[in-house]
């Protein structure tokens, strides 16, 4: 097997034991990125010498005893919304061209405590929602990655890196973790700071992973979650949850699920609903039909109005200063920001806390909710990213949710299948989806 | 000393140790609520036999050797907003006529679980911002006693009970605190949970209490306080801190302190400006008075901003069932906050953020920020509970505010003094006004 074919956690593991070091990994990752980057685009930004000077430095951390973080000398990418200190972070977007933070993210910090190697910066999405990056699917170069976390999942998909961060305010790491096919998880809101990354929407935007595994996926959020000061909606967490340890566990009962086919159903495309209908099946009596009432169905319009209104706001500033890069989908949508009234913005908020009362009764009886995870296959064509649709309502609930590519479609490429799980209880979600993986392919 | 003098601290341990029934106490309440009741009008509902079965319970518990919370046997006053179990809330206005609450405020419970025992409900203005209540000042029966809160105020400066509750939204704790002339504190935002209280406007809507020390404010505030999973503004805070015990300390070092006259430093009447002029001056050179700058100017629009946009949000449903009940001041401001737009109130409340950075910094210096209470003593009538502007600020911070009854107005009138602290240090600025109390007075 060769290294770059190397999970997370085989990796840190193999490393820790000095079976490899952390500098042969990244060179493999780097001989593997020359080979396609020409063609999948993933990169936003790559310095092969900055990601070797990190490996030889935590290699010879590891030879004089250092104590060994959890990823220690594991490569990631990164987002270009995230920022990375004294190395550029652009937001793909062009005012923001030789952007130098001075400061990390809090996620950057906690990974480069954990010992992870910043590999390079990944291609967004325009400010993570406007025109594409220049991203191709890893399955098909013609195909979108989606969007907006492009880079971070063809990087991962592609074997570039064994995982990547993203961030999420609509379908930004659901949508292209089922285009590329790789696990891609997004944790409860709250689960992990935003600080320092590029704001869009504060009550909707979050963090999640890339991984090819549902364990790596568990291994990488651990080290990224925790409270932080200075994002309030980290601070009703309290301890971080032991991810990896509850997923890696046997559920103490066989899991139970709830078939969530959404009001959207009709939207799947044909080979989309066969495949999900096959997962149910194999499921058998594990799982349980349901439908979710008028609202949960407010959810796509309460999700755009949050949106809309926070990024008028936030956006404002950068709207102001080059509104000819927003063209054409970014303008009408700061125009409708605009023009949003603070009770519709504050009613629309208030229906997270309705339909995650509704949500919660749910899971006394079921470990996950089984849902599309995106449209179909990643749509021909690099001027769209997909439809986020598939993701809207859970993102805006603020609950984990996690796609595993258990499905491929009529032209081959891959379909993800989503499980949500209960706000707050990721760890749960992650045993269960490694509970299906197990169950229904012969991976992890 | 008759025994409704008595503050709460010491009618706790007094009862704790037997030297009083909680009977006793709450009989000689009694007493003195049939004395003044009918001029000052502080209760919006009072069932003497009711009162008087809590206490007995009470007594009898203790006399079974049952463990005694801090509380135990101590009358409070409750206002009309606070949701009480089987007890009428009729949030002071017409609509709610005869609405009794299936269950109780967080608030109410906790102070139960310590063994207070629940007096009555004290008036409040229409749903804490309309039409005043029937309450008079206690000092002198035509003027105001503030508000909204005004039944817990003037309860407890007539010596009708030790303590009570209130709210703040704007200035509704600290203005009849200092019209009546007792000790009001409102802890920071996040502190105290709100579930089951009256929701006016969820970024600014704030507990407080009413009492005649310090130390009693400390006691009663640390029972009410703690994290609530239906309150997210409590989450952050962690363990309830040991307010009483600190409060109670002496302060390390001599305290120092901010004096701010803010730039509605014209808006005090002359007698209000000379009395807080003598005590910045008997504190001597403890005292430096400091100015800020245009971010903290704003504030007062923020807060109208915000309140207005979710006062016309919550009460909305309430508004369309009878808006004559809102005329003529509530009429504007519903129309006003129907207006407000997304932007604007997602803006304005950023500024909280920002105010509070510039205010961490001088809280590194200063214990406590010298400030107002109200414009002055309580204005003549009972048609207005007049200006709450010096709260405003404060408030919108989410800082925690005390007032102290330090000063005497031209008509012999008190005037209260201002102490502001640093947000989630509700501790030192505790211990910072009993230093003031016992050093400008002979009282705690």
């Amino acid at each position: 097997m060769s290294l770059h074919s190397l999970g997370i956690c085989q990796a840190a593991e193999l490393i820790a034991a000095g079976n490899i070091t952390a500098r042969a990994l990244v060179d493999d990752c780097l001989q593997r990125i020359d080979e396609f980057e020409a063609e999948i685009q993933a990169w936003a930004w790559l310095d092969r010498e900055y990601a070797q000077r990190q490996a030889d430095r935590l290699d010879d951390a590891r030879r004089h005893g250092k104590s060994l973080g959890k990823l220690h000398g594991v490569p990631l990418g990164i987002k270009d919304i995230i920022d990375t200190r004294m190395i550029p972070t652009e937001h793909g977007f062009a005012l923001f061209e030789g952007r130098v933070p001075n400061s990390n993210a809090t996620v950057i910090d906690k990974l480069q405590e954990h010992g992870a190697i910043i590999m390079g910066k990944t291609v967004t999405a325009a400010l993570a929602t406007l025109m594409p990056g220049k991203t191709a699917n890893p399955h098909n170069s013609e195909h979108t990655p989606g969007g907006s976390s492009s880079g971070s999942a063809a990087a991962v998909a592609a074997y570039m890196v064994p995982g990547a961060v993203g961030t999420q305010t609509n379908g930004s790491v659901i949508r292209p973790a089922a285009f590329c096919g790789t696990v891609g998880f997004k944790p409860s809101y709250g689960l992990i700071s935003r600080k320092g990354v590029l704001r869009q929407s504060p009550f909707l935007d979050q963090l999640g992973v890339f991984t090819r595994s549902v364990e790596d996926a568990a291994l990488l959020a651990e080290a990224m979650a925790g409270a932080d000061k200075d994002d309030a909606s980290t601070l009703g967490f309290g301890a971080v949850p032991p991810l990896l340890s509850v997923c890696q566990s046997e559920p103490p009962v066989t899991p139970r699920f709830a078939f969530l086919r959404t009001s959207r159903w009709d939207e799947l495309t044909d080979d989309s609903k066969a495949g999900l209908e096959q997962v149910v099946d194999a499921l058998g009596d594990r799982v349980t039909e349901i439908s979710l009432g008028e609202s949960f169905d407010t959810l796509w319009e309460a999700l755009k109005i949050v949106n809309s209104a926070e990024m008028a706001t936030w956006y404002g500033p950068i709207y102001e200063k080059g509104s000819q890069y927003f063209l054409p989908i970014g303008d009408e949508a700061m125009a409708y920001g605009q023009s949003v009234c603070a009770s519709d913005y504050i009613n629309a908020m208030q229906s997270r806390e309705i339909v995650n009362g509704i949500l919660d009764e749910y899971f006394l009886e079921y470990d996950a909710i089984i849902a599309p995870a995106a449209p179909g296959e990643a749509p021909k064509g690099l001027d769209s990213t997909g439809n986020p649709m598939f993701s809207t309502p859970w993102t805006f609930c603020g609950v984990p949710a996690i796609t595993l590519p258990l499905l491929q479609g009529e032209s081959g490429l891959p379909v993800g299948v989503q499980l949500v799980g209960q706000r707050m209880d990721d760890a749960r979600l992650l045993r269960t989806a490694r509970w299906c993986m197990r169950t229904l392919t012969d991976r992890d």
